[in-house]
């Protein structure tokens, strides 16, 4: 396709990016003859795979490679390229993109390393870069990268001599790693997968991962968009791009251990941050996320074939064993088996040869040598109304049967086309038989079972998940009273982190429940207020001094009566000095907690949090997160995804929480942060679930916020 | 090697087994000449692969295959064949067998499907055939199987036309699926791995999961062992015996779902047992349990490579992406990484081309070119007396780069060896090179860095888990005092259940402590023995129809007071009649809880289970299971798997539990169960563990015994 007509398909986008896929003219920056010059590499890919632009070669020798001459320089060139890939030393690049500029060139993929992976020195170089690229307007891709791949018009810019041309597809890959890019676009050299675009992004100076998404996702040649990160620089652009994308994205974050940080940051500059948010941002987005090159290419697979919509499966197998294995996979991601049409197994008992195998669901084709019965029994199982999909296992150990097997998988591919309903096809076969299958089909298969049901289980989460998705939800910003501007506006002006009673006063203003509460400053005051509040009641001192409260002694809980008051009070002043105060509070008895909490991070911006409180949070950390603000639906699915949610229903005895006051209160608190930025965190715990379901209050919280800088 | 040698090497075996494997002649019933006769293909198979021995072909049809002439009958042959293959319909099987008793021949396998997994008419032939066997004293695999495969001798009986020999290698692989058995067989083929013997199970009438075990266990040639099983038979037996055997046993046992169990049913027969008894023999026993051919094979991987002694690697890779996913990994299986010597970087630095990385653990080599490089530096790492092993990644795109990529693989193959330390080698290379480099090599690789991460992990944890094996341990019965003995033999006597105050009674005579009870009958008896325990108690209803006591009224807690008392008796007095009396009981106001137990299965016998008490059990289900008895040490380890285990440290202001104190009561449980075999079902719950970590006592006991048949 030439790239005047690709344009015109891609009316409305950025067309910016699309420069660097289908560029009229390149010039190679960084080429010599000698044999191991990497810019040579690049020239021979873009001949070896058909591009067809105009090639310019550059370098400081004199010479032709591949039937290229060597110039000296950009500025030399008889016509402006439209992109340079430069890979010349680091402290060469600020120039060269300088004589681009000057020479009108406007887009460059910069391939060199050396800059702010490399300290002090890289990011001297790095400023300079910034500089000229901003005087001159040019949008480059890296540095530190390998390359950009275009199957679709032979763009082959990676500086690596590649064996053969990617099988051409509709996945796309960005990979902050050439490394992860090679081996995902590698695996998709698969029957029916393929590759469409390659991007290896480097340091990300220039473009980034929201260009790249922002881009794919409108791109009619990508179907699946994947992406290998080991840093997020616009984390929440990035989310709220895809929630409103309709492709599947498959998202490796890497670089979340301590660990990895060191070799991330050495070879593309990436800081690890907290991984929990990329979690929370892939939920909210709809984003797949995967931990492996195997999950990826599973994931990739499950998006090839049509979409379930619904959970009963049939299993077909030749192969018992393996349909065991499958009925547990299926167990284990909730699919069912429903019992099959008599007319099929009446069609499959016609063919038995020996007559020795029970008919069900799985069912164990094992006594049928002729294979094309198979297709038929795959054809009338996929017309039975309330089956969504088939798990077709294909097990052949026989050499014989290789051209009936590659007419059986043809068939099974058309046959998903026509009834619109998956086919995970498991082919077990001898690897000799594999490779020559290979080349036949044009339809992906698995290895086994249970990776099959996986993939359908991904596939048919996303589906479902894009149906519901509300792109609206995210954006809203909820009408908050003046009361709460108010509250705000006291900080904006004296620069402080609010107390105690502060914090408590910001949830009464929001409108969350808290437990009866007063400010007390002395005896006479405190036994006024627990008299009004009513025994029994907690004390609470606070001081700025005092960060967490309950480890230094400054919490007294359950004072039973005005002799106890009494007491304690005097504790207090032998122990504590410079006291602001004293919270006084009424014990609320309920036995199950909950917490609410928010925080702001520097790549996705606010988050909120809930979780089962008191033992539960503490022993195994039961909480979900999702960017805020969130609405109530979003809220109850975050309620519902916790291991412990068990407790708010009706539990020993005590009636069902009040799930909509809790969803609520998380959808306050993700406002709140999201509406006022100085917000940096934010923590309610624990929240107080009363037994008799009858609501909730908050007995503590604390709110943080940003130093005016 | 000839069948001779091989016994002489295997003195002291069940030589039984041996005649399956090597048999000096074999009758191979249910020949003819037609094209899809399938004994053919056994005796095809036999010629292909070199079987050495005697092949009789018999069937109803005279005539010849593949030069062997086929017999009517085993009666009618020269000579008396040590083992027989029957691949005829089952309703024959019983008089072939007959035959072959007649005749002298005492091993059979039976590929025949047909019998129990079909219903009556099978299990009537199938008991034929048990009564001959029997009357011939004949051993039988089978029926209903693929057959077996020996490597070593070519000796190939599977009834399909195999297209060529597996890799000779030492894993054997026992499988209650052929279909599964050749997966596995066909992922063997790698470079380093290889199949020794395999064998389809089938049925498992006669020989079974414990005889492969036993045989394999001490077969020389064998050095993993893989079994796939749909249920156990003889599951006890096959756990002591791997506890006692010095190799790794990997078990992929699947069937653990009601859909699979049908499937199941049908081709093998087998039923499904409770699932969480064989992940606790597989601890007892150290096996390995995986739930896919994926993880079985990347087991195998990790068994073929020298075992970790510790817990530091270096990470060297080709590829920084490919060293950062690496680095997530090892964080994620808790290895370590630690700095590299300075001399080794040295070396690296002096390699660098652009000088463009940095150095550290993980080591991104991407810039050196020269791969011989590469093994230098491996084999210096190795010699860093902290690093216990390296993974190694091994990228490259390039043909060119072909020889030497076989170089480096033959030379790491060679250090690991020389080192004794394992190296993990990531090949991320193109299809077409991988093929090439798989012909030359002789050392497994894995295909990302977590599946490396995850076979170093597995290995590393095996090996440690052997070391520390007791298998004396399990068998231990403890020597229970008179008083215990007496209790049951009262209910030996009168065939009925355990009333609670039955059961605590035998809590009390094992030395489990209770919280302070009594057994009343009047009101004049619970006043006194109140007034003796002290307030606050609770009264438990004692009836036998009373099964979940607390479900229907029957429990009273935190009776304060005499007046509290007479009021709740009388309650109690309205609303139940037929009580056999009340314990009454001191309420223990601890507030973590735990839960022992133990019961019997059908194939594992009695195990032993200890949870997290009260809200953790009912809401996570958080319980460890082991094969009983156990000792204090394997208590311990079930104490410490425990999700929420860290209720039991010093925990929100409460002291440390006795958790020698809590092993000790799981100890004396798992003897209980173990001691006396009409023990059905044990269960202590809850026990309450002391907030000063004074100690834990009962409260609550129930013993169910099978009855007497």
């Amino acid at each position: 396709m030439s790239s005047v007509t690709h344009l015109v398909q891609m009316q409305g986008m950025e067309t910016f990016m699309e420069k660097f896929f289908y560029p009229e003219s390149i010039a190679i920056v960084g080429v010599s003859k000698s044999d191991d010059n990497l810019g040579r590499n690049i020239i021979e890919n873009l001949d070896n795979f058909g591009y067809q632009g105009k090639i310019y070669a550059i370098g400081p020798k004199r010479g032709k490679v591949n039937g290229h001459t060597i110039y000296p320089s950009v500025l030399d060139l008889p016509d402006v390229p439209e992109l340079a890939v430069v890979l010349t030393p680091a402290r060469f690049v600020p120039e060269i993109l300088k004589q681009c500029g000057e020479k009108g060139t406007r887009y460059a993929i910069i391939e060199t390393a050396g800059f702010r992976e490399m300290g002090n020195a890289g990011e001297k170089i790095e400023k300079e870069l910034l500089a000229i690229t901003r005087r001159f307007e040019i949008r480059f891709i890296g540095p530190n990268c390998v390359g950009i791949i275009n199957t679709l018009n032979g763009f082959y810019v990676p500086f690596i001599a590649l064996p053969s041309e990617y099988n051409r597809g509709y996945t796309s890959v960005v990979a902050q790693s050439g490394g992860i890019g090679f081996s995902i676009s590698e695996r998709l050299n698969h029957p029916g997968l393929g590759l469409s675009k390659f991007v290896s992004m480097g340091n990300k100076l220039n473009v980034d991962e929201v260009d790249y998404l922002r881009y794919l996702i409108r791109d009619p040649d990508t179907k699946v968009v994947y992406f290998y990160l080991e840093d997020f620089k616009r984390g929440r652009d990035f989310a709220n791009i895809a929630l409103k994308g309709n492709k599947p994205i498959i998202l490796h974050k890497s670089n979340t251990a301590a660990l990895s940080h060191t070799i991330a940051s050495s070879h593309t500059a990436a800081l690890a941050g907290d991984d929990s948010i990329v979690d929370a941002a892939c939920e909210h987005a709809n984003v797949v996320r995967v931990h492996s090159l195997e999950d990826a290419i599973r994931a990739i697979k499950g998006f090839s074939i049509p979409y379930l919509h619904g959970t009963n499966l049939a299993v077909l197998s030749r192969s018992g064993g393996h349909a065991v294995v499958a009925a547990d996979a299926c167990a284990r991601y909730g699919f069912s088996l429903p019992e099959l049409d008599s007319s099929i197994l009446n069609e499959v008992k016609k063919h038995f040869r020996a007559g020795v195998i029970k008919l069900g669901n799985p069912l164990d084709l094992g006594d049928i040598y002729n294979l094309n019965v198979y297709s038929r029994i795959v054809e009338k199982t996929l017309q039975q109304t309330d089956i969504h999909g088939v798990l077709y296992i294909h097990v052949s150990q026989m050499m014989v049967e290789r051209e009936h097997s590659i007419e059986v998988m043809k068939k099974l591919a058309d046959l998903s086309a026509k009834y619109k309903k998956p086919i995970a096809v498991v082919l077990e076969v001898p690897e000799l038989l594999r490779r020559t299958l290979d080349e036949k089909m044009t339809y992906p298969y698995f290895s086994e079972p249970g990776e099959a049901i996986e993939a359908l289980a991904l596939q048919y989460r996303y589906a479902r998940c894009q149906e519901k998705k509300l792109p609206v939800a995210m954006e809203v910003i909820p009408s908050l009273n003046e009361n709460v501007n108010a509250w705000f506006s006291t900080f904006e002006k004296n620069n402080r982190q609010p107390l105690l009673h502060e914090s408590l006063t910001l949830l009464d203003r929001v409108g969350i429940r808290t437990a009866p509460w007063a400010w007390v400053t002395n005896l006479s005051e405190a036994e006024e207020s627990a008299e009004k509040i009513g025994y029994p009641v907690s004390l609470k001192v606070v001081a700025p001094f005092l960060s967490h409260k309950s480890d230094q002694g400054g919490v007294v809980l359950n004072v039973e009566n005005d002799e106890a008051l009494r007491r304690e009070w005097e504790k207090i002043n032998l122990r504590f000095k410079d006291i602001r105060g004293v919270v006084i509070q009424k014990m609320i008895p309920a036995s199950r907690e909950m917490i609410i909490g928010a925080k702001r991070d520097p790549a996705f911006g606010p988050v909120v949090v809930v979780g089962t409180g008191g033992i539960m949070v503490e022993v195994i950390q039961d909480v979900t997160m999702r960017l805020a603000p969130v609405d109530e639906h979003e809220a109850i699915k975050m309620i519902d995804g916790l291991k412990c949610g068990r407790i708010l229903g009706p539990f020993r005895g005590m009636k069902s929480a009040n799930k909509d006051e809790i969803a609520q209160c998380v959808v306050k608190v993700s406002h709140l942060i999201h509406a006022f930025p100085r917000v940096q965190e934010l923590d309610i715990n624990p929240i107080m679930i009363s037994d008799d379901g009858d609501g909730i209050v908050a007995v503590d919280a604390r709110v943080v916020l940003k130093p005016r800088s």
